[in-house]
């Protein structure tokens, strides 16, 4: 698809629409802005428009004659973290989470750009409506961070209110130099279990801690005996991640408090390991309030879980096929499984249909040249989730554009196979 | 003072204002609501009323005749506490603290028995007039669980804009049997600093500890630490308590946080004893940076500090003999020091007059036995700062306006020795 | 008791003898070349000896007329540790232990002294025998260090087959000045538990973690976790101290072993506190085998318990006035309970009858006076049990020999009350 | 190689000689008794021995005309573990190790299985000299687990006083089915870093902690804080292993000790990753000593490094083709890399020649099997290290001599390429 002079058109408008969105993040669930900015971005591109699917998601369909329904989506929410890019279009909102916390929000994920290359492609697609035949459901996904946004538009009818889809296709932006892409035919992601915990102590005052059950020695305690999952029970040959990504207890300095609460984010590929470090965690937490003498077991909540990102081995060879000619042999990798997970893939596995989900670079390749070559990738390339994470917006749209575009015509294509035989 | 008519005849009144100020408690320097009741209660009486001094301060003085001034004080703060007692005048107020965080709000540490006894002990005084000479000065002091309380009061002029006090006197309502006061000629309460403590990471994804230096593991591992605090660098002879009283880092589960934020409160009696405690404590907050190879230095804020509360014994012995004469030698205990920490003594520092300070008991006398008996006083007898801490209203505030009035007419009574001379 | 002639005269002997001991320093009922050297000079004195009285003890009698029995009490062992004083006398002595590991020895606790002092204040007697009447019983008793030294010689007859004490006298030389005396009229010395604990896991190769239970990190978060006992379930009002004084597990870096052992020492004073920390460490012990999915509980072997010290306050008035004639009154101090424990206790407990207990200083006024004026006693001059404990030989036994021989005399000599009535 | 009929032969008396050399295991480097065995049996064989070669190691030499030299080798040492297998033949051996700690010892990881394995290959081709041209050289390495066996042979002129091989072969054996091998072309066993780390604290009465600095709460602080390496520092796509080995403090319950020691042992493949598990793992060293307040820094002594046993690829296929065809296509398993570690490769190392590892089942394949349905390998098939690891002795040890014997014909024998192309 020689896409050159309709993309290099719409990217001014693209970029304007990314400062605005990246200016403006918003909250899992709470995308407003943003999907009433997707609708109406996409109803004056002739999409039939539906909103409100699943809390604040959007679907947007375009029918073009007999075809292929391919499925393309993006995801729409922002996280809780205070922005640190510097940049003029640096995020100064804070919101209220679903825990009554007032907190910074920033679009530290990426999310913004999916957004924008879901509108970009289904932009170039809408001026190329003679090149190709079928149907296209645009997805705005909301709370892909919070683990449920998948499943709320599921809930809310995703697969029946709207045309089924022969393919899924989904993309996301990484710290990898903008115009190349990653791809993985097979698992991609792993699977993601998240636990919040609450820990009972007994309160009391801050200088009699006798008669209380200090909750904040406890979590410290459990946090430190976490470690010792992935350090001692899963084999090096085997990967697994526990964090403990939030951590709280306690309102004054004065008093110990009544109860610590955190979460614990577990990632695994093999289903053996991931049943070893869950029941690893949880017997560490039960230990812990035998250990510390509490007045009642601790709560253990599963607040989400996401299956393994699995990509279709199949459709993900034509994609890279696809993309090797738009970008060029060097520029589309092969990455093994990465310990992040989606919930991309509970919508494959609910429509049971192929799948593929790739990653398109987002950073300057200068910068990351010189990171390579000084073996500081780690450290000096800002990574997804960090409050430096900061794509160069106009060429990570443009690869965002393109990939997503091309992979759809793999389908809608003249010289796609016939549909439903991805 | 035979003060049972008088009493008697308040008391109602008392209570009813009581179970007012419990169902609406106000964090410190918030007690908006709280000093205009007590401003109004006290111009009531007939005493002149100067309001917001040191922010939320209320400063009553009655002038009657010629005689010493005695300095009457109460705190009004409550504590970020949800209530936990499930009585009718439970508290379900929320308020958003300093920190900008929501919380719930209790009075956990007694302040509305304070509050309501010293407005009943003046009333008591205003209906006696006659029986005594001299000037009271009631202080409502704002902020005493931020600490800060008393030293706000003092920068906007207690001393110079009101009464020299040639006596100080305070008293706090404790789970002690009601009817009951405990007093100790010499030094009662420790000395406590608060720190603020921020430790600094590098956040990330969840799912790539290696990209981020984890803050939460980092705050871990520092609580455990500070035990070893007391547990190995303090004598056993000697006495300290380090409490962390809160632990925050974190707002997404799936985010490895940039920072860790925590509070750590240290109560000590002997100076060598804090000096080692602190630097002990600093020490190993410094070594974890190091331990983590985290990015920065962590940042090490004193919050506050306040002296020890040291009781002149002279003027101890005073008040504990009127106390005998008062509840029967029976009813008054002397104490050793306690952990806590007070402002109060800050007053009585700058005024450099003697202070005597003293704890009521609130509880009823039977279930106090019981847990004597069982040897889970402790355990069964909710203290201060818990979330199910509950003066019984009518007996412990007799206590509190007997305790105080009593005191207060040692110097203002006929009895007394020359003004300046307690 | 005009000492100062006879003294001198027996000074260079004791020191001799004191060198010698001190380089030939025997762990707990080893004690064979200290046994037969104080039987050999005892029986020189005219002594009775009997020797091997609870495995390697030493029982000494002289009868001289009727009166009081007094029994003396020296302990002999030494400790597992390497000296470090680089004194010309230190010790180069090793010796297997009771568990088969060799290890250096060495009288850090200063069990030299007072097997020197108990002969030297013999001699003092023999030689004065004109100047009191009644039954001296010299005690050298073994296995001090272990706990288990006085309920041996208990066992094997101590209390039937000597006569029956009047009082029981022990001292213990101590970091202070020499030339003085320390005492305290009522509870002295703490109770001590020790327990044995033994952690298993499951061993396997170091590559292969997931394989093993690792009893090493067992043992080191048992560790931490021992640590909130003293820093969270003890009141700062009140005193313990936990100490893992032996940790050990794995014999070769390559392996994962299969157990850890170590030793927990629980200082206490109070019942309650006893029985609370107990139940804690027990707890904590248990916890961790649970957190760690250990394949068996925990064994928890109580290795030896001593109670408290409690010196008989009217004999214990007797004796300080004794000292102050003796040294001078500005020599002789009052202390307060030490944390320290001492088997002479069960002497006491057993005999039924009053006892008391002193300490005498060894350390030269010129260091212990720097060390005071700047602050550093805990870190300049060197306790019992460091391997750099180091009494000034000469004036400490003369003060040793003085202390002893002077109490002794309270009951024997000429101005005494009649037997029985201490 | 049809061996069945020689082997059958020779069987009985290895199995005889296997359960000699089990009963009587020899730690590193003291397997005098062990080499005189090999010697003996060396020399009956016809070969050309010479012992002490690198303190206890020997080498046997047999030139068979012109042809290639292979070089097989076998580890003789031991382990300081006490067996549990309950086996007739199982070890009551005690040893005293470089340490001078008595310890049980025992054949925990299959040295002997590899030397009677040895033997037996030797014996088969000597049987069959007519069927091969080159030159057997057959070590007989010391010290394997210490990590510096191969190293004293290298250094005791082992390529220089002894013929130059070839190619170089080694096995050991596994838990997996006797009859079974497993090969990997490739980097097979990873690098391995041991570290003897000494933390010095400051001495003292186990009832004063205060006037000390207690190392073993130092060694578990750390040992814990080392778990965050792995599971903070290493990317869930890498491996690494941190194990804590041996970890030992204080000889008497009553005493703070004044050192710890321990031994860190640190498994990886990628020499970034051990760049960065190494700094981490110093990085903590040093932290807990100021964090304690330690008088002096640790000392942390390099014990030894072995690095990465990589397998020639082209060599290795030659293998695994001969023994598919010994031992049955279905029986011949390629494995990915172990985190284990061998001093194998630095023979290959310094000779600069190709060579080949690989393992040899040992286990009873219907134990195996039933672990594998019931999913607990890792639980109840005892691995190499564990006090219970117990190969079959008669299959295991005819697995060994074949798959020995049919490689070294894979260049001795009659269809072999010429001399020094492998």
């Amino acid at each position: 698809m020689s896409t050159d002079h309709d993309l290099g058109t719409i990217l001014p408008g693209l970029e304007a629409l990314y400062r605005d969105l990246h200016r403006h993040p918003e909250l899992a669930f709470q995308e407003t802005r943003t999907a009433a900015t997707a609708a109406r971005r996409m109803r004056a591109l002739g999409f039939d428009v539906t909103e409100k699917v699943g809390v604040t998601g959007v679907v947007a369909v375009l029918r073009n004659g007999a075809g292929p329904t391919v499925l393309l989506r993006a995801d729409m929410d922002a996280l809780p973290i205070r922005e640190e890019t510097g940049l003029p279009w640096a995020s100064r909102e804070r919101s209220t989470d679903e825990r009554g916390l007032d907190s910074p929000v920033m679009h530290a994920c990426g999310h913004d750009v999916h957004v924008t290359a879901l509108i970009g492609a289904c932009e170039l697609l809408t001026r190329r409506r003679d090149a190709w035949r079928g149907t296209v459901v645009a997805v705005f996904q909301p709370g892909e961070e919070s683990g449920l946004g998948a499943r709320r538009m599921l809930e809310d009818g995703l697969l029946e209110r709207f045309p089924e889809p022969d393919i899924l296709l989904g993309q996301h932006v990484s710290p990898a130099p903008h115009g190349t892409v990653a791809h993985c035919p097979g698992v991609l992601l792993g699977a993601t279990d998240v636990l919040t915990v609450r820990l009972f102590g007994r309160g009391g005052h801050g200088s009699r801690p006798e008669s209380a059950v200090d909750p904040v020695v406890m979590a410290a305690s459990l946090v430190l005996r976490l470690q010792t999952v992935v350090s001692r029970e899963v084999s090096p040959r085997e990967s697994a991640v526990v964090t403990v990504g939030t951590l709280s207890a306690g309102t004054t300095p004065g008093a110990i408090p009544a109860e610590a609460e955190l979460s614990v984010n577990i990632r695994s590929f093999a289903p053996a390991v991931r049943a070893k470090v869950l029941a690893a965690v949880e017997r560490r937490i039960q230990a812990e309030a035998v250990a510390a003498g509490a007045p009642r077991e601790p709560e253990i909540v599963p607040l989400y879980r996401l299956p393994v990102t699995a990509n279709h081995p199949a459709s993900t060879e034509r994609v890279i096929a696809a993309h090797a000619a738009e970008f060029g042999p060097r520029a589309v990798h092969r990455t093994g499984p990465q310990s992040a997970s989606e919930d991309f893939g509970l919508l494959a596995e609910a429509a049971a249909r192929p799948s593929v989900y790739w990653f398109i670079g987002g950073t300057a390749p200068a910068v990351f040249a010189r990171a390579v070559v000084a073996g500081t990738v780690e450290r000096d390339v800002p990574h997804n989730h960090a409050p430096t994470f900061a794509p160069v917006p106009r060429p990570a749209l443009a690869t965002g554009v393109r990939a997503l575009a091309t992979a759809a015509l793999v389908w809608l294509g003249p010289g796609t196979t016939e549909p439903g035989v991805p």
